[in-house]
């Protein structure tokens, strides 16, 4: 049995979370990250409409209080109180008359997927537009409807936010997750509610790396904060996630950094190849989150990405079909743990060397069976494979895979070397 | 359908060159040379005989005006006027009476190709002797025949054509190919022809590169010429092609440089595997033209060869069977495309950086569409894949293999982004 | 037919040496190697208990004259004297007298090998105990038995043998057998004799390396002697073999050192690959000899092992079934020309370098056809290809992986070179 108390709490906090109208601006953001203060102490940033960042700017802040399609007879037939993916994101403000055949260009459905609403959005071209199941769309009857958006798109500012969980060293691992996707779950809330539980459980440890956690709108937020620290970060974080699509209870995956061997992919694919071994393995090219921003050339930070089924490989993603359904306790737990191992793993990778020359003899410590069989030799095996290979130059992931043993099963045998004097750490060799 | 322009015009001058009896030295190659010149501005070298080059020596220039054996009955059996492969290459002259019997020893053919004359040489040991088909051959009655041969090996010169085509930078790209062979098609006429309609193509273009061009006998010409211009060469080229045996229409073959990893080999292989992927790739081990002289040990050129059926690998060759039958316009334009291919993409080819950190916005420039959609993504992908990894350490070709896309359907992208100040080139990190 | 001199020399050796019981400390090892001394000129070195060798110190040194279990009627049940593997390696003395029940917790067999007396030690913790066939020991009948083991443990010395065989450089090949099992044949008698047929063979040759041959006990006898030897073994040896499990005439096999390519294993891989496709490739995971101690971090020789069946992968291992009728004459002598062979190429092996620019013109040299036809080409097609990788960047073993041609076959080709005065010795650029 897992323990799935972890599961539950992200579970719960997900619920809490999902009815809101998030955008990459706008007060769903900040009523997002509010509701994770409770939680945790997060430091919230807001950047004013027009911030340069980049090639990019930060565009106006949009909020909506309501919007539907009436017909003839006042019933709303589309009602974003209903469902918020109904409207187009970022749809302006519009309040006309029109018939059914002039609505039907801001209408947006699936024939594939009839039943699903569709996720649209238009961040960078005002349009406005409605989504709605195919099966509905087809029930419109001819006639005339009033069509109303009660939005507002105006300078503001892009809202995210920070939590930096300082630890013995400067180093820093860095955990990324987005806030800017309305009602659904896979993608997005599995990420943010993975990332308070990680939070949790590290503001609860003495950690030897410090780690910084961001929860910040997709691209545009990215690329934000990278403008406003990138310095400090090419200069300090070591390894990086990125933490999307974490909640179904499917097989897990990986895409890798741009890179594809900096230290957060070799952690990740010791630990998948270890304990998942039937993982899905991605490429760069299949990326579509936020590594787009900071693996970019002249960002190169190592952040990979550990998800269970990846954006744009399941049916529901994108639509209203992501929903709480799709997520589970399980999931989340397991995703929980698989990432609590991988930053674990960070905390004891070090370039171990062995403190005498030739092997130690453990006898005479009790780490070695005192009479010689034809059997005796296989029991602690795995310990003088250790030693064999701790020589400065390899880390511990790196033994971990030229000795075939999960690394979790070698951080004892790392232990008890200490306990015994007969481990140094070369911390000054590191790559 | 193909355009083949340049395959009949490569062909119609392969048929004018064909009855020429060439040979490592003497008058064949100087009027092949002439003929060329009608063609492309071509430089005449001759060096004499004698010259030391490297660990060899110039020989004796060869001419030869007619050769035969008549019977008893005043019938010219073999005839050098028929065939100009019925003699020896640099056999010496010889006017006698032998028995039939006697004559063997001078006589050869091949018994498992009887009926094709086989190509013999002996350049560096004075020898005489007739070539000619073994159906002929058992044809021959007992008596006593005539053998003459009015040849002529006396100090001279050995004689090669060479042409300089300048471009903006003195970095160039090396043509060989040879003019040594008497009356033999794909293996060699094939290659100076492709050469000439090369050197047209490139004389009415603007190149980035300079491009030397050698039409030299095999062997003795590409060591003469290595050695009277191996600084200068060893400074400038960065990428040659040894041009032999491109004129069936069989499946392309690659062989690659000694090193293996050039920028010629690099870019011959793109090319192929991407527009032949069923491409025959042979290893330097399968060497046996100019390359074993441009990729030696202290020559080092980074020279590769692209053909069709190789040298030694088609029953046809270096017998009277390698005719204007077996090479055709097709195979010859064929060729001429993917050479054409490849030196494009030289000319493209530069370590291409993007101009911006994060991805740039496209969108605002256009290139990107503006609303999101779940397909709307898989659009601009590839441009979005090559800005991926335009950081300025990997050139075009490296970019194409690694995102899985035909150079040749990048060029147009990275014309479209320098248009848009997107994207600068790296010369300075080139390797 | 192969030669079996050597084999019928070193099988006579064993079978003089195999009667011993030998420990790693003790009288069996002096007598040893006094036996060895009666073939090569032996040096013995007596290193004193207590001395501090690395993490480890030199133990008591142990000896024994008599040993037996004895039933009510006087008959030895147990007798050292008909064979030393019936007692405990290190047995401390005793004599009292016990039930059967209380003498079955000393004793040790094997259930899946009931006719096998197994080897059993125990170095670091006083103990005593009777080894016996299972098959003996189910033939025990209750009643009181009378144990008696007259040995002796207290301070004296470790012992061990060296020879060292001075080449024209002082760089060195380092052979290393072990002498501290009693009376078993293939693990470890083998590797003794074999060292002294290798010896024998080398002090009758010129020899371009020194070699240093040792005769020690494992792991506390390789820790002994690098704790005495390391700097100089370190800035000496390019290479060096552990000598064990030689004598059967069973598939060679390959241990790679730690670092899997150095020089000991480039020559053991390319002599296998070439003459015994079928060999079995172990990886350091296997290990279990002496290269734990010399390849371990911080001591890093160069050392691989070459064996016929390794230890612990056959069923006779560390038992009395590893005995005379297991190892053979052909074995022998099929590893003594195994390693001949190796360190044959050892000693040809150089960064070779062809002396000119170009292909030599091997014509003049009387190397090359004069005679240019379709087939002479492959000829010297072997030569050829040496030639194009003699560019001082490769050595012969390089040479014989790239163009697959086994380096024995190279040799006459290096010497017919170097005659020409065709090849230089890059020994500057030597890795």
């Amino acid at each position: 049995m897992i323990n799935v108390d972890e599961g539950k709490e992200m579970y719960e906090l997900m619920k809490r979370l999902f009815p809101i109208c998030r955008s990459i601006t706008g007060d769903g953001v900040r009523k997002t990250l509010r509701i994770l203060q409770e939680h945790i102490p997060i430091t919230i940033v807001e950047v004013p409409t027009g911030t340069q960042v980049f090639d990019w700017e930060i565009p106006n802040e949009w909020n909506i209080l309501d919007a539907y399609v009436m017909d003839e007879y006042g019933t709303k037939v589309i009602d974003f109180k209903e469902n918020n993916l109904h409207v187009m994101g970022y749809s302006v403000p519009v309040n006309q008359e029109m018939s059914l055949d002039e609505l039907q260009e801001y209408l947006y459905s699936l024939k594939k997927q009839p039943d699903a609403i569709p996720y649209i959005t238009s961040y960078y071209k005002e349009r406005w537009g409605f989504c709605l199941a195919h099966t509905e769309r087809q029930r419109l009857k001819d006639g005339m409807y009033k069509v109303y958006i009660n939005s507002e798109l105006k300078p503001g500012s892009l809202t995210y936010g920070e939590l930096i969980i300082p630890g013995e060293t400067e180093e820093e691992i860095f955990l990324s997750t987005y806030i800017c996707h309305p009602s659904m779950a896979n993608n997005e809330l599995s990420g943010p509610v993975l990332a308070v539980a990680l939070a949790k459980w590290l503001l609860a440890r003495k950690n030897k790396y410090t780690y910084r956690i961001v929860f910040i709108p997709e691209t545009i937020g990215s690329l934000t904060y990278l403008s406003r620290n990138l310095e400090h970060m090419k200069k300090n974080i070591v390894a990086g996630f990125n933490l999307t699509c974490v909640g179904d209870d499917r097989t897990y995956s990986y895409l890798p950094s741009r890179q594809g061997n900096t230290l957060a992919d070799k952690v990740a694919i010791n630990v998948l190849k270890n304990h998942f071994p039937e993982f899905v393995e991605y490429t760069y090219l299949d990326r579509g989150s936020d590594e787009r921003q900071y693996c970019s050339p002249g960002i190169d930070l190592p952040v990979a990405s550990l998800m269970r089924t990846k954006y744009g490989q399941y049916t529901e993603y994108h639509t209203s079909l992501d929903n709480l359904d799709l997520v589970t306790q399980d999931g989340l737990q397991g995703s929980f743990t698989l990432y609590k191992d991988c930053l674990e793993l960070l905390e004891w990778n070090e370039y171990y060397q062995i403190a005498c020359l030739g092997e130690p003899q453990l006898g005479k410590r009790g780490l070695y069976p005192t009479l010689s069989t034809k059997e005796s030799g296989s029991m602690v095996r795995e310990m003088m494979n250790f030693i064999a290979y701790a020589d400065g130059s390899n880390d511990l992931v790196d033994i971990s895979n030229i000795i075939d043993a999960p690394a979790k099963r070698l951080i004892p045998i790392v232990e008890k070397l200490i306990e015994n004097n007969l481990l140094l750490v070369n911390r000054g060799e590191k790559e």
